[in-house]
């Protein structure tokens, strides 16, 4: 059986993974859902024919949309994690013992619902008793929320369908009012290289310049996502990820993880020239 | 006309590029060497089908295989480029005025005059006067050099056909033996992700280490090559690349680059765990 799934990165790039088996295809109100088992990258889960996760390499969205911001400031209690359906984020999030509260806020029940059947790897820690799972539009939950949050975590799919709310103004404006006077902010930032991904790239770094004082972007290596280079926006009231980073009190919690590191923390905000052009011309 | 490259990244896994037009193809002793014109990436180089370079991403590879080593000792003065036929590193030396020579041994004359006509983005400064071009093998063109150079570049394909010698115990043996007593080596290192080219990267330290004592990998985003995350490596008798980095004597330069700057020069050394795993694997 000679199965592949397609991607379109770009209207002339393709990317293709030779597929064994097709688990599970569905669709909800929101979004087309499919599970397909590969040979090199494992299960992958795709939303409306795009590549959210696979197994071999979501360690790195996941180890790098959230400890950037825990290491920064270990102090984080209550976080707000918006999307992130599959579990991975909530999976990271968990191995601090010092979280107490984790609201995780996610618009399509049966994402979540297929990923814990068939991506334990990143759903298992759903049943966590810290985690409050709302099935709910993010834009609206995050409306009502005011001085809550030592963190909010925007992990969502890209700026158009169910997602599309989550890189507007008015979100970044709630986002910024949910939390308190020393929260932190991270978002899937989308990617600098492809023109459409590098539009909604600027876009989104420019309203939230809107709102925060301290406003960053770091990248990482996702092979599975257009391009591989992958940027997060950190944006802060209060703290900056370089400088108050306190290095030996992450190391000493003794977290495994298998792509961040205190160098890497420091090393992701460091941007080429073509990247920081971009930043700076959605001033 | 629905044309299209595509390159196989891995056993299941495929990179395709739409083409408009094959505009060369031919083939010499060593290779098959093809030129198409895209729209995504402009004109592409391929070499026995896989790409090494395409006009939108070029100046990733070129900026941080040469800046890097020449930012680190700006008193390098006899450079020896080893591959790179395109002409991109002989095109980023020339932009130091204290280079006096630049030795490129290519072992495939065809693939420079195919990239002078097509592809004078890359290959228009092999012209420079300081530039002495060989078209030999690198394994035994470096054999017969003791004491010489500050800095040998190898930009080399991957380590089957062609390249394969420029990943020998032999070779970079005889390019510390060329190397002053403050030489800098800087090679293509391969990428960590893919298993084979990951196997490729471990056997590369792993050689390299029984020669120089300092020995570093450094990371790079070059979406048009097998997972977008590829290695360059750094060796020297002398030199750390991050304590010796003089940031304000490279920036008083005023060097125009596209991805290359001081910061992210350091913060390319910061690698993920499981990079950093394989490099200790290699030990």
């Amino acid at each position: 059986m000679n199965l592949w799934y397609t991607e379109q990165h770009s209207p002339s790039v393709r990317f293709s993974i030779k597929v064994e088996e097709q688990l599970y295809s569905g669709a909800s109100e929101f979004q087309k859902i499919d599970i397909l088992q590969t040979t090199e990258f494992g299960k992958i889960l795709t939303l409306d024919g795009l590549i959210m996760l696979t197994e071999k390499d979501e360690f790195i969205y996941h180890d790098m949309i959230t400890h950037v911001a825990m290491a920064t400031n270990p102090k984080i209690k209550k976080v707000l994690v918006i999307g992130a359906g599959d579990g991975g984020t909530v999976r990271e999030l968990t191995k601090y013992e010092t979280i107490e509260q984790i609201d995780m806020v996610e618009i399509d029940k049966l994402v979540v619902d297929v990923c814990k059947e068939y991506l334990p790897q990143t759903a298992s820690k759903l049943t966590d008793p810290r985690v409050n799972l709302y099935y709910e539009d993010g834009l609206k939950f995050v409306r009502n929320k005011e001085n809550d949050y030592d963190l909010v975590i925007v992990d969502s799919t890209d700026p158009f369908g169910p997602g599309e709310g989550l890189f507007t103004k008015e979100f970044y404006g709630n986002c910024y009012k949910a939390l308190k006077e020393d929260g932190i902010l991270v978002n899937q930032h989308e990617s600098p290289f492809y023109a459409e991904d590098a539009l909604s790239m600027k876009r989104a770094h420019q309203r939230i310049k809107g709102f925060f004082p301290i406003c960053n972007v770091y990248q990482v290596h996702i092979p599975t996502y257009p391009s591989g280079h992958w940027l997060f926006g950190f944006a802060s009231k209060k703290f900056n990820p370089i400088q108050d980073l306190d290095a030996a009190a992450w190391n000493e919690l003794g977290l495994k993880t298998k792509y961040y590191n205190t160098a890497i923390h420091v090393g992701s905000f460091a941007l080429p020239n073509y990247v920081k052009e971009q930043l700076e011309d959605a001033k």
